[in-house]
């Protein structure tokens, strides 16, 4: 998408054909910063402090990062490490390991002298596939939006409302859970999102809150707490959301408070649904609650908050009082009967076992 | 409670016999300061902006804010005026006009010449009922609280997750929600306190986490998006919240986010009580979602958090990109159905019109 009229990815291939340039995430909504990574290092350090994130993001990152490895060292001892390592920098993301396994998968027998290409070659695959899942998301999920405005008779605003960032910042182009949103926007369908902050890290209100404004797509920031009020008086025609990790059975990991929207969709008889490419289901798992890791984060992210000051300067300030601690759960599940359909980029279907493999028969 | 070893509350006449002390409680977590209330405009601007909070303390506020006026100017003028003003400043609190109420109808009939005393007179007896109430909520609350930790074999920590502040900063003294956990922690139950930050005026973070961290009480501060997660994985054991009003069906209005928490508790078997004095029922109305005003308050709200830097400075900071507005809605409606119980001065109560009235026989 645009930044100031420009298109850029979220990350790409620098002219010197080799060092990868990112979007500094932690910058934003402040700040637009791009940056270089020129090791397999250096990536793994911009997932784990989420200079980049966002499954899909994450996914391609780490495929850059083992093709930076690579170049640096060929061999079959560096592969194991490097994937190793990054792999363990973001325990919940599944296409994380999907992504890093696909370019170990693809130098599986190559000779040392040609496996920095293929593994270059690879990750562009990757970042380019997921464009064009992204994009398909966005056409099937357009359909579901599209069916409210015809419903509201084509005449009012559709409200929609969603959770951290699922974006065209989370991937490498379109986004997922907004991906619909930015289609309606483009096909003329009046759409304003509620944006949840999304504590602790407040990646709704900074990112989501930045990329919509950037593209001109209506929207309100709300605190996480808002959204059930907002339901309950009608104000929210559907919620979609992301994922970086769904079961079998339709089970969604998402960011943090995620679930207690499902609950107030589910309560109010608003559609929840979930975006996904198909690299974020995990088929090896069908209940999300008992079978997925929940990442736990370092408390600061809750105790301390960073902003601008009204010098324009960016600070981070300490919001709880000293001597009190804080927790730091990066995800929940919301299971999948408060989810009303996943939006995938060969369609849109029930969040079952039945719905997942109707669409992927290959995993039936 | 105790701030430092001494003694306070959250309001009292100071040794001149007339000005009325209060705690600033916009500079909390980071700086313990009183202020005084000289005039009725200045106590009517200490609840607007929020200097004081918390439904039963607003009330006493008021109270005292009448009594100042009538010190000015007896007159029957002053009286409507100030009644109605101080009315407006937080239109969702019932116990605010119910105070005001009970001090205009103390003066209706009396000569101008006693009015100002009796006017002190009653918002000190509005003070000291509401610590009495406290106690007795504390009392009945702590018999719930014991109940679990028999249930557990008196082995474990029992560990209770809350919403906002309605401990001793909300009230005059003790709390309505935190009063039963203050009464269990004294009684050597070992409790632990899952804090809710509670966006967007972090009255979790820096005020509940501030006066358990005051008193002693064990207590994590987490993100209003982490309760659901946590429900989820049986690591909360009962929900205790308070109201600023209450319906007669037993409907809760409260800081916005409780109906999230709620509807996790009962997805999650988690029993959810809810504390409340007398004061916060309003008997004339039924359905809370339809018939209570839920105030809408400044964006800046949303998107400016303040804290204190590594200097020790306090620090507002915008956290939102330019461009991107806010709304932010105050409270939300807790739908009857999904409360466990309503612990009040008198004893605990179904939040039904049968178990109100059961419990307040001269309202049925």
């Amino acid at each position: 998408m645009k930044v100031k009229g420009v298109a850029y990815r979220t990350i790409w291939v620098n002219g010197d054909g080799w060092s990868v340039g990112i979007i500094d995430q932690t910058k934003l909504p402040h700040a637009f910063v791009t940056t270089n990574l020129t090791s397999w290092e250096e990536a793994a350090h911009a997932i784990k402090a989420m200079i980049v994130r966002g499954a899909p993001l994450i996914g391609a990152t780490g495929a850059y990062g083992l093709a930076l490895a690579m170049r640096a060292d060929p061999s079959d001892a560096m592969l194991e490490k490097a994937h190793t390592v990054i792999n363990e920098t973001r325990p919940t993301a599944i296409n994380l390991k999907w992504a890093l396994d696909r370019v170990r998968n693809a130098l599986h027998n190559q000779p040392t002298s040609s496996r920095a290409a293929i593994a270059y070659q690879v990750a562009a695959e990757i970042a380019d596939d997921d464009v064009a899942t992204c994009s398909s998301i966005g056409d099937h999920g357009l359909k579901i939006i599209d069916a409210l405005y015809e419903k509201a008779g084509r005449k009012r605003t559709i409200n929609i409302l969603t959770h951290c960032n699922a974006g065209w910042l989370a991937t490498v182009d379109w986004g997922t859970a907004i991906a619909p949103i930015y289609k309606a926007h483009d096909a003329g369908i009046p759409v304003h999102v509620w944006v949840d902050e999304t504590r602790p890290r407040n990646q709704g209100a900074s990112l989501t809150a930045w990329e919509l404004n950037s593209h001109g797509v209506p929207h309100t920031v709300i605190v996480d707490n808002a959204g059930g009020h907002l339901m309950q008086h009608g104000s929210v025609d559907m919620c979609i959301v992301g994922t970086d990790r769904t079961t079998r059975e339709g089970d969604v990991c998402n960011k943090i408070g995620t679930y207690l929207k499902a609950l107030a969709a589910h309560d109010n008889g608003v559609p929840f649904y979930v975006a996904l490419p198909h690299s974020t289901i995990d088929w090896t798992i069908r209940d999300g609650v008992k079978e997925i890791p929940i990442e736990e984060r370092a408390q600061e992210e809750v105790t301390v908050m960073s902003g601008r000051t009204s010098d324009g300067e960016i600070v981070p300030v300490t919001i709880t009082p000293e001597g009190s601690k804080a927790a730091n759960f990066g995800f929940d599940v919301t299971p999948a009967r408060l989810v009303t359909g996943l939006i995938t980029e060969r369609g849109v279907c029930a969040a079952s076992e039945a719905g997942l493999t109707k669409l992927y028969p290959e995993f039936a």
